[in-house]
C-alpha cells in the first residue's frame, strides 16, 4: 500500500492509500496523476492536488449543479468552465429540458484520461448530442462567447494557482456576467475557509463577485477529501434568489435520484456559520 | 516538526504537526496525550485520538449546546457526560438562566490536565459556583440520578470504543430519558457518515434513541480535525421540536457572540445530505 498526501496547510496533511499509480504526465498545463485504491477507487491529482475520487465526486458534483437547476426550472444553455472530468456534464446532462452544454476546459488531456480512467464522471458526456467541447482556455472562450448567450455558467476550476488563476480574476467574473442573460447564474468554484491560505482565495473571490453580481450568495458542502472538509460554492446572479426563488417542487418533479443534494439541503446548504460569514463580509 | 498521525480509515491518514508532546500519561482510564503545535495550538488526544484543539474546539462546543438551549430557554438543570475538557460546560455556563450544572467524567486526569494546559476550555469552569463535578462513570452517574431531574442531557463522548462504549447504549440511552423532565432533551455524539466504521457507530446509536425517544433528530456541522470533517450530533427529546419549537429570536437576544453557531444555520444544520438520510432510515 502506497499513500497520496496532500498538504493542507504547513501544518496539517491528508494522505490516501492506493494500490497504483495508473498515469503520470506533465501535459502543456499541469501535472497529472491517476490512482486507483480500494476505499476511494479511481482519483486523480493535478498538480499534486486531489480533484476528483470515485468515493465522494457525487457530492461536489451534485452541488455544484443542482442549487442552480433548482433555482431556475427554465435552464437551456448551460456552459461549464473547466470541469475536465466530465462530472460536472454529466450532472447537467441529466436534465432533459437542457438543451445546449458547452465545456471549456483548456486541457484535454484531463478529459481524455478521464475517458479511459474515470468512467464514473466522463462516459457518455462527449457522446451526448447536446454537449460540445472546446479544449481551450476558459477566459478565452467568454471573452468571444457573445452577450446574454447562457443561462448557467458553472466555473469547476481547480484552485487559483497555475492553470486555474485566471478563473478567479474580475476580469473573467464580468465576462461572465456579459455572457449571462436576464436571469442568468453563475456558479464558481470558492474554495474554503479554514486553512489560512484557502480562506484568502476565498474571500478575494467573493469580493470580485460582490463588485459585479446584484445578488451574491455563498452555500457549504460536506467533501471529505477536499482540505478541512468544509468547501464552498458561489451563487451569483442577475435577479434570481437562490432561496427565495427556488422552484423546489419543480425540482422535486424531476425525480433525480441524487445521493447528497436534496431540497432541504438545498435550503440548510446557504446556511453558514458565523466565523465564515464574518470573513465573507469584512474586506 | 513532528507529526501527530491518526487512522481515520485503513485508507486515510490525517496528521498534524506539532512541535511540542506537552504530556503523556496512562491514566486508569485510557492513554492521554497533550501536544502543542503553531497552526492547531494546543490539542489533546485520547487513546491515540483527536479530542479538542484549539483551533476548531469552537465548532464542536458551540454545536453541542446552543442547539438545544435555544429550542428551549427555560432549561435550567444542565447534566453533561463527559467533555473533561470543560468546553461544553464553558459554553452551558455563558447562559445566566442556567441554575446547575453537572459534569460526570470518568478520568479526572482529563479535566486536571485540560486545566494545566487548555484553559481555552477549562478555565474558570470548576470555579463556577453553578458547577458540580463527579469524576465517575456517566453511565454509573445516570443510574443514580431522580427521575425528571435535567432539562438538558450533554453527551460528549468519545467514540464507543473503549472507555466511551457505555454511553452508546440502550440501557444508558433509557436512563437518559427517565432523568429528563418532560421537556428534556438528549444531545450526543453521533459519529459519522462517511467512512463505515463510523457509519455503522452512527446507525445503530440513532436506531437505539429513535426506539427510546418520541422526537429524534440528527445535525451535523464541519468538523474538521475529526474523520471526514462530516460530524454529527443527535437531538433527541421528550416533546420539543428542535426545528418548530425553537425560540430563535429569543436565543438572539441573549446576546452570546458565537464563532460557529447562528440562528440560520440552526436550522440549515438539520438539513441532512441524501446518504445520510438514507442510513439513518434503513436499518
Amino acid at each position: 500500500m502506497k499513500w497520496y498526501t496532500e498538504e493542507w496547510s504547513k501544518e496539517c496533511k491528508f494522505s490516501i492509500a492506493y494500490d497504483e499509480h495508473l498515469h503520470s504526465e506533465k501535459s502543456d498545463f499541469q501535472q497529472i496523476d491517476f490512482y486507483k485504491g480500494e476505499e476511494f477507487g479511481t482519483f486523480f491529482t493535478l498538480d499534486g492536488l486531489m480533484m476528483v475520487n470515485e468515493k465522494d465526486e457525487f457530492i461536489y458534483h451534485d452541488m455544484i449543479v443542482h442549487p442552480a437547476m433548482a433555482t431556475n426550472p427554465a435552464i437551456k444553455n448551460v456552459l461549464i468552465i473547466g470541469g475536465g472530468d466530465g462530472g460536472t456534464a454529466r450532472e447537467v446532462l441529466r436534465y432533459g429540458h437542457v438543451e445546449n452544454v458547452v465545456m471549456a476546459e483548456i486541457d484535454e488531456r484531463v478529459f481524455r484520461l478521464s475517458q479511459e480512467y474515470l468512467p464514473i464522471t466522463a462516459l457518455g458526456v462527449e457522446e451526448d448530442p447536446r454537449m460540445t467541447l472546446h479544449f481551450e482556455d476558459g477566459l478565452a472562450y467568454v471573452k468571444n462567447a457573445p452577450d446574454h448567450s447562457f443561462d448557467l455558467i458553472l466555473v469547476d476550476s481547480t484552485d487559483p494557482i497555475s492553470v486555474g488563476e485566471g478563473l478567479f480574476t474580475t476580469a473573467f467574473y464580468q465576462e461572465c456576467f456579459r455572457v449571462l442573460n436576464d436571469k442568468g447564474i453563475l456558479i464558481n468554484q470558492h474554495e474554503s475557509p479554514y486553512f489560512a491560505e484557502y480562506a484568502e482565495n476565498m474571500k478575494k473571490a467573493h469580493q470580485k463577485i460582490k463588485d459585479i453580481f446584484p445578488i451574491t450568495h455563498v452555500y457549504q458542502y460536506h467533501m471529505p477529501t477536499y482540505p478541512s472538509g468544509h468547501w464552498l460554492f458561489g451563487f451569483a446572479s442577475k435577479s434570481l434568489d437562490p432561496l427565495q426563488d427556488a422552484d423546489l417542487a419543480q425540482w422535486e418533479r424531476y425525480g433525480l435520484k441524487t445521493k447528497y443534494y436534496n431540497v432541504d439541503l438545498h435550503k440548510g446548504s446557504f446556511a453558514l456559520s458565523s466565523y465564515v460569514k464574518e470573513q465573507l463580509t469584512h474586506e
